[in-house]
């Protein structure tokens, strides 16, 4: 019962963030959205200074102003399982509203300088693009 | 000027919701999560019913209470290109807090019975599960 009291109090609290949920960021059937999700592969894959450089240089995109939400990763601690690439080095996952959001951001100067500036870092990059339903 | 008002605004409102941000869900630095991503290639790719009953199954699991966000999506009509991989038929993206609320949910009977009942509509998974950094 608590728990549904808390959750029926950020329900409310929510109505003043844009369609912020509950649980704080949107459920799929909230509003669409347009996920573009990236995977590196540094050249020196053991280099922890290769990954921190490309790490810093991903968070710069955040600056983009059609990115609705940025989260950079690397491969989290779980359980080994044959279905799980666990092989890259680094990942950007972000949010944009639509199709001409991500279209901006492609074409932006700060991700131009990106791949400019850390582009030679990487020997593959693997990208899925999906509009939610 | 007016932009920058809005996004003051809603910083503040914010504060209500458990660190959502002025864009709505959480930015990476505010909160540690783990992402899991996965990926489905069905065995009748042109089936549109198939796609939509594992859109229907993967909705199930959103029940699991230690998912914190989740998006379904189909690939995205982004321009293709080389490094986009836009071969599989439909995605999950989910959101936990931790990486004991990753294993909650591989164990948990919704994901057990979602595996069970669809798991005949797909012949390959991919999965990238990260952390946040």
């Amino acid at each position: 019962m608590k728990r549904q009291s808390r959750r029926t109090f950020l329900a409310s609290a929510s109505l003043l963030t844009l369609g912020a949920t509950a649980k704080g960021v949107p459920m799929q059937n909230e509003k669409s959205a347009i996920i573009h999700h990236v995977f590196f592969w540094l050249k020196n894959p053991k280099s922890t200074e290769d990954r921190d450089k490309l790490i810093e240089g991903v968070k710069t995109l955040e600056k983009i102003e059609t990115i609705r939400a940025i989260h950079v990763g690397v491969p989290a601690n779980t359980p080994a399982r044959a279905v799980v690439d666990a092989s890259y080095s680094v990942t950007e996952l972000l949010f944009f509203d639509d199709l001409g959001g991500q279209s901006t951001y492609q074409d932006h100067p700060v991700h131009k300088a990106f791949v400019e500036k850390y582009g030679q870092l990487w020997k593959k990059v693997v990208v899925y693009d999906s509009a939610t339903v």
